[in-house]
């Protein structure tokens, strides 16, 4: 039960480096993702002969430049979500489900870049992750909430009525 | 004079869980209500029959499909003056303008889908929620400068004169 | 060496106000600037007369409007490498560099909104300061990591290696 202890582990009162670094090497990964999604927007661009400021013409870049402004639809809900869950709960599940949503995601862009339809798998695998990282958000900012209202650290209790019998 | 000044506080030298719970709350919330407006554009395109990767159609889609990106465009902004005013002034005030801005959103997002006219009173009210958070980031991060550059804590002396004839 | 030792110093363990005020204030910045690229996309719908919902019609209004698009696409990018860099790293070079990026943005918004060919320069040097600041990133997240996995804290030894003769 320590080991469980331990991964529950209350958050620190003060946010330090060393607990979300975890997070800060996926989300400069995730920069990364939306950089080469640009780039493959770019290339697109010249081989469909879609000039800036043009955005309509052939499908194929059409589906391309979708997948790219998709992604950056989900991009800031991905990271509030991911930064919470790493703050609030701990870095080390949300940097787990962050790595799953920027696989799927990159599954997401070949797949739509190819064909429209084939988007959807990955698409809701990456709702899956999202849906995944708000859970441990919400768990840790209610602990956190609870700890400030009634003065109980909840998720903390709940380790030792359970430890109780050990 | 003792309320004002505790609420005043200057910020902790180190950001700690307890001082970000309620901004983290509210961005939690702000991402579901995005994750919903992501939603609604999808059931937009099954009732309009716009299917990806196609963006234009129905003057019905298209209001509800601009909706969802006028407010993607504004998030960023929305959320960086939230947690600046969080983490350099007070999480309180800062909560209070965020939920503002995320009902004023859902009314903007509603009424911009039924008429686009109808958008702006609400979109408005957004750009001053905006404007009253990068006031409070302002304010706090002026304080932070000063005791940088100058050893001086400025909203603590400012207090400091107010209450001494108190 | 003492400057430099001083400046390369390694992260503080807990995350405070005063080493991230720096980037606050760029960040707040950069809000602005957005909030400047909405307002002269809005202006020139009026003077081109492209009313909401529409985002196409003279090529004047489209290049302003795909100016500010390409702004918001990069924004989430800039702004995580920012905050690690400032995070990780140090808050000095990663505001630096974000000054660097902002300013060039305004060059980019302004040539792209007159002639599309010229967006390229400023958009080649926004580019460039991106890739600094997740350099500054990366090795700031890579010394947390040599630190945890190996106990050793890489810049500190490299810089007591460094200052060995003097």
């Amino acid at each position: 039960m320590t080991a469980l202890s331990a991964y529950l582990q209350v958050p620190a009162k003060s946010i330090s480096v060393d607990s979300l670094w975890l997070v800060g090497v996926v989300s400069l990964a995730s920069g990364f993702q939306l950089a080469g999604f640009a780039r493959r927007v770019g290339e697109a661009r010249k081989k469909y002969k879609v000039y800036p400021p043009r955005v309509d013409g052939d499908e194929g870049f059409v589906r391309c430049f979708r997948a790219q402004q998709n992604c950056l639809e989900f991009y800031p809900i991905f990271l509030v979500t991911t930064w919470l869950a790493a703050i609030f709960f701990h870095q080390l599940p949300a940097a787990v489900l962050a790595v799953f949503y920027i696989l799927e995601r990159e599954s997401y862009f070949t797949s739509y870049s190819r064909d429209a339809e084939a988007r959807r798998k990955p698409f809701y695998r990456t709702v899956y992750a999202i849906q995944g990282l708000a859970l441990l958000a919400a768990l840790g900012l209610f602990n956190v909430m609870v700890r400030q209202l009634c003065g109980r650290n909840l998720i903390q209790t709940i380790i030792d009525v359970i430890t109780l019998p050990i």
